[in-house]
């Protein structure tokens, strides 16, 4: 299943950026480090209109084009020359379902956001020369490392929107997704990460409904507003949709994923300092945060926003949740982009 | 474990009704239907100042008498005759875990809130002489219970107080519930009810984390309020009071209650008609909601109470969302109070 969910035909066309052994965050090394990735635009000559959009949990560069790419939408290729970024672990960059020789599944190492970010840091200066992007931009995990961009590297950074997520993981948030591992762990299938492929099924379904009774809102259920894109229960859609996005991923991947989104912390550079982290961001910042969200409470995000200098907290709305992030709500995506515009024309 | 668990040391003193054969509204019998119950104060000579408070999803009466009960508050023995019922399925009253003959465990039949209700009504009327009740209360599956008996006995509830819960359940609550079912019996050592004692641990304990992540808000977790009362951390916490809590529960009355729970539907009377149901009304009703609740969100609540004739919506607050219910907080607690007490003086 992984294998062939994980390839060209279903997530291409994308590129790899080969960094070769590269040292990690945690000191251990990643032997032979690939990052997948897609452009759409050229860059300008001055290489001024680089826009750097890294994915979010269980994404890939695909979903980010279908969703927030086109032609007259914030994120026109027409203008823009558009990078978007696999994360390590997400099956098309470096992941445990296909790294080489003994490395792969559980023996894959743990990875950091901040590792993610400074290996787009290379792939863009590298690769493509950019010194400054004009814009950094992520949804959910997207979000941490959109922050850990701004943190990190806060002179090449012009603008940075992170949507729908934190800087640091808070402590619920923590607290959730590990129910999230513990889901697909508990499968006895998963025997420690040697399993057979498709063998954690049940494990991986049990995660995609817990993804789905917190990712969603209570009214998407209540007004089955799930009728809009084709589904005629809470079971059809949550399988048929949810089950669905999770059962071709592979398990490993994913743990590897949900380690990292909750060990996400932008102020380890500062010594576990947020408010010096904060302080540290030079590019101007639209903070969006999606009201309904349960993931990400508008109220933990908003009190990250107030320690940006130069930052705006911008409220969204969908019964779609903090899975709105998919593009499936129209009245979200034209939300996102008035604010994306109006941040990139600022 | 649960053999000492649902007993009178740790659970009473707590007397049993014995209603014989019932016959339930799926048409099934109950073999031998014994409900426990607790009472304290004097009913009066005119029978006038008895209260009912049945209990809500793995409680029984004693955690309502240390949470409610006590002179000078709301509910006060010194003036009211108060009924702590015990819900079939609790283990005090009659339970899978302890059935007679073949019918335990997972033969034990379906329950639903009206069967709970209709033999309340008879321990009431047969067991007390009582034809009124000066105030029928309950939390979450309480007041399922609650608004089930305003609706079908309309002349024998004065008044009603339904907290954190709602007549009928949503269908995102519904499915959030069904996550809590699946952690416990997608154990292995579940074996389809015919565990071992204890041996369900596991997924007692991923029920638990479950009910912890829904259960109190993201801040108590964002905040560590939990220091509050003696833990040090979130695991410290959640092992030490929430999977505490469930750990010596039989599995098979969790599961008995969680699907009667998802089955909650006041409105079975009237045919499924919810708006002619809640008009049933007599009793005057304060609908309480916990704003932070994220299993029964205002919203929802204050749908139903819009329906109800003689009601009045009142929004109470804590950081311990829904679990506010067991009392830890003294603001809740307070306020809960001030409530009952303008609804009982009217």
């Amino acid at each position: 299943m992984s294998s062939s969910y994980y390839s060209q035909e279903v997530h291409g066309p994308f590129e790899k950026f080969d960094l070769g052994n590269f040292e990690l965050e945690s000191g251990e090394q990643l032997h032979g480090l690939k990052i997948a990735y897609s452009t759409f635009g050229n860059l300008a000559p001055d290489r001024s209109n680089a826009i750097l959009f890294p994915s979010w949990y269980s994404g890939t560069s695909k979903i980010l084009e279908q969703a927030y790419l086109g032609a007259g939408r914030a994120l026109d290729p027409e203008k823009y020359f558009i990078i978007l970024a696999n994360q390590i672990g997400n099956g098309l960059s470096s992941s445990p379902d296909h790294a080489p020789g003994p490395f792969q599944g559980p023996r894959f190492p743990r990875i950091s956001i901040a590792d993610d970010v400074r290996a787009q840091q290379e792939l863009i200066s590298k690769k493509f020369g950019i010194e400054s992007l004009a814009l950094v931009l992520g949804g959910s995990m997207g979000a941490q490392q959109t922050y850990e961009w701004a943190v990190r590297f806060p002179d090449q950074v012009k603008r940075i929107a992170p949507i729908a997520g934190t800087a640091r993981a808070t402590p619920h948030n923590k607290f959730l997704v590990q129910t999230f591992i513990d889901a697909i762990t508990s499968d006895p299938a998963f025997e420690e990460g040697w399993y057979r492929e498709g063998a954690v099924h049940r494990g991986l379904r049990r995660h995609a409904r817990l993804f789905a009774a917190f990712g969603f809102t209570t009214d998407l259920f209540n007004t089955a507003a799930w009728r809009e894109i084709g589904f005629t229960s809470a079971d059809d859609f949550v399988t048929g949709f949810v089950e669905n996005h999770f059962l071709p991923q592979d398990p490993n991947n994913l743990i590897l994923l949900l380690q990292k989104w909750q060990s996400g912390d932008a102020a380890k550079i500062t010594g576990g300092d947020l408010v010096a982290a904060l302080a540290r961001i030079k590019a101007q910042t639209f903070v969006i945060a999606i009201g309904e969200d349960l993931f990400f409470p508008l109220k933990d995000i908003a009190a990250e926003q107030k320690l940006i200098p130069n930052s705006v907290l911008k409220r969204v709305s969908s019964i779609w949740g903090h899975l709105a992030l998919f593009g499936i709500d129209a009245g979200y995506n034209a939300s996102i982009d008035q604010h994306l515009k109006e941040l990139l024309a600022a």
